[in-house]
């Protein structure tokens, strides 16, 4: 494609039905859907009416590059036709069947996610989504240390039922606080707007390990049940964590005795251009929570892998929890074909490569030709570019939490040109399927090129 | 079906292949699946190779009557081919989108939840199943009131994540109860172990409406969010609210400025012979939450219909949550054509009719012989067989929270005679698919007659 016309309706093939099926759409939307963290007056949702690969198709027509994976979860672009062919066989055998049977997607989905995941987390807690594998994984903490306090990161997403968005670290949680989840916040590692006041990678890391270690002496030392972090933050900026300091958090939660959870719930299943995110630094967690990309989200699913001591506290003793799609047999299906197509077309290889090859390097190019991108940061398919108005003073191009006029103008310069992007208070997100061909994610960085002139103007000198 | 052998191997046309695969689907079930409140070593689960209307076939090939709907979600049955259709036509088109956007069968769906709900609860909130659904349900009366605490019942159930357990009054929740989720429990009313010693179902109501205004006056009148029932609780036992009474709390809910949140994600969607098991009492709630049958679970779907009140809340100031599968377009395209197709097939009116000519007189039939029967309640498919070791004592078959070898002894009786049971404690209860023949359910309840010797036997005079 070009970054100029070739996305508009014209060349699209799209039919007035469905146009048609789209206006409908809008109009019943209005009346009858409440949105997610929005609110519901101030929305035009953009609708959507196709989707293929990695493009989508809005309203009117015109397609646009999907560089958001929609909430960073179609790790294998829209539509896969391997995994489209194996939901269709599986809802023509058996769609659903509840929890206590045993069942052969719901094993083979166990089988390959135990397969994948890190050190000896071989048993399978299948959820719908992320969150609830956050809640699960939080309660199996609890439960097997018999405390209670968890220990998370500010600038971190978990998950939005009451106990995954305490355990949050954004703006979205400060609604939902009622002061008595059991939560505690300290800082990660962000060397770009370090807390720490560190000049280097190796510094940031060593002084925020020191700050974790203060905040749970401080907090009580044996009051912990578990830390819990993504290993890679999405939403929040994508922190890739600096050498040494996964592995400092792995000893710290040893020493005192906490279950360390890593949430792969985005950074996970190849996003990172590894399966795991954790696995570019040799930790293994005791609980490793996921969704999103294990199926791409064509069913919902998510799920906890647990470590064989936490899985022996609830050998003769029942766990208490569950929920009437675990292990959702379509679900699992779509994980399984997922899980063989990734495989079979090296997509996290791809992810890697690309990583590598267009986005590193592009994006640097970006860096080093517009006055208001403050840093890029990223790896594999994951990618963040930060956006601020002085490049001296880093102050953000919309305050944290909030919008701003040029964050949306952005955002507005993007779409016209074709390109969906990922946007998150002042920064841009990167992160397109992993099979996105590099053609298609250079045509990307173009339009990203072009649009960020509307915020180089909002630069302030 | 006969009640004798007719549920056997030979009869079902199970191939090898199958019974291979479900094999192969045991053994990796025990190496990875980790199951739902269970004590993991201690189950042996049953697999399930095949489904097919109201029938499921084990791992030996035997055909069982589904009288479970599976956890009571399946109410139109298994692989409904309207449905399982649908599913395949949906996946060929679009999977998933995210919930920022707009699409015609996340609208369709809206529309017709909103359509069939009563009073004015014409915005739809979707989430992944029943508990995200309490949970934002919950989230949203806190916000609108401005107040935290919320009262539910005992002997309920609301779903299986951290909030929505601690709303729950079954033994599930105290292993998660710290004390600080701002919930209180109260009595509903339940005639046959009244906490009233009422003797009519006018006192029951009576005395259980001015037990729950005490409590409401004791804890703090100004003080709560929200009071969640299950219109008909469900697990807990299937005890149908008296006349009177959910009229009762929606006038308190009223007078002390709370939001009635009816919660019919196993009551509702055709269970008690109409639309939602509140219709039964001519009341409208604030907020009702719904799951499991609204596309009876073939891919997971729940949500929360909202009235216009609390959606104004929610115009101009975002609403704080959200879930990336929210408005799930598979998930949405199910919910469609299971309405659709329960509308087209009259399967509520169906239910109605089954609980009226079938299991209404069947049961009280089965409660006459069996001296093991204490009581027998429900309305539609919804229906409990209270099990007793002396009619006049009324003490349980097997203790609250527990099991027992009579019951244990039931169970086995009806598998053995080809009968899949729903057992909660001292109770089975009868929840077939809604669509289930009036000859299939007499079957049921023939093998019933039999298997009750079981407890019979155990009955203490």
């Amino acid at each position: 494609m070009t970054t100029t016309a070739a996305h508009t309706a014209a060349g699209s093939g799209v039919s007035e039905a469905e146009l048609e099926a789209g206006r409908r759409a809008y109009e019943l939307d209005r009346k009858h859907v409440f949105h997610s963290w929005s609110a519901q007056e101030q929305i035009k949702p953009m609708t959507v009416i196709r989707a293929e690969g990695s493009y989508v198709w809005d309203g009117e027509g015109n397609r646009l590059l999907d560089f958001s994976s929609q909430l960073v979860n179609t790790n294998i672009g829209h539509q896969h036709p391997k995994v489209v062919a194996a939901i269709q066989e599986q809802a023509g055998k058996l769609c659903t069947i509840a929890p206590q049977f045993a069942n052969d997607a719901r094993s083979e989905a166990a089988r390959l996610v135990a397969e994948l995941t890190p050190g000896e987390l071989d048993k399978v807690f299948f959820t719908n989504g992320g969150a609830d594998a956050v809640e699960h994984a939080i309660r199996m903490a609890r439960l097997h240390t018999g405390r209670y306090k968890v220990l998370s990161a500010y600038r971190s997403y978990h998950g939005g039922t009451a106990l995954a968005v305490n355990v949050t670290g954004d703006p979205r949680r400060i609604a939902n606080d009622y002061g008595n989840a059991g939560t505690v916040h300290f800082h990660a590692p962000f060397l770009y707007r370090s807390q720490f006041h560190a000049a280097t990678e190796a510094e940031e890391t060593q002084r925020a390990l020191e700050h974790l270690e203060t905040t749970i002496q401080l907090e009580g030392a044996d009051r912990f049940a578990a830390i819990i972090l993504e290993s890679i933050p999405g939403t929040a900026g994508i922190m890739v964590p600096p050498p040494g300091y996964l592995q400092g958090v792995r000893e710290l939660a040893t020493k005192y005795g906490m279950m360390f959870i890593a949430d792969e719930v985005m950074a996970g299943f190849g996003r990172s251009g590894k399966w795991f995110a954790i696995d570019h630094f040799d930790v293994v967690p005791d609980l490793l929570t996921f969704a999103k990309g294990v199926n791409s989200g064509y069913v919902p699913l998510g799920g906890v892998a647990i470590s064989p001591e936490i899985y022996a506290t609830f050998a003769d003793r029942p766990y208490p929890g569950g929920l009437t799609y675990s292990g959702h047999p379509l679900a699992c299906a779509a994980a399984v074909a997922t899980i063989n197509a990734m495989r079979e077309e090296r997509m996290v290889e791809h992810a890697a490569d690309l990583g590598e090859t267009v986005f590193g390097p592009g994006l640097a190019e970006l860096a080093a030709k517009h006055s208001s991108i403050g840093e890029v940061r990223g790896v594999g398919a994951f990618w963040a570019i930060e956006l601020v108005k002085n490049q001296q003073t880093r102050e953000p191009m919309a305050a944290y939490g909030g919008s701003s006029p040029a964050m949306n103008e952005l955002i507005a310069a993007c779409k016209s040109r074709g390109l969906l992007p990922f946007a998150n208070f002042n920064r841009i997100h990167v992160v397109p399927p992993l099979n996105i061909s590099a053609e298609d994610a250079r045509a990307g960085l173009a339009i990203l090129d072009e649009a960020l002139e509307a915020t180089d103007r909002h630069v302030e000198s």
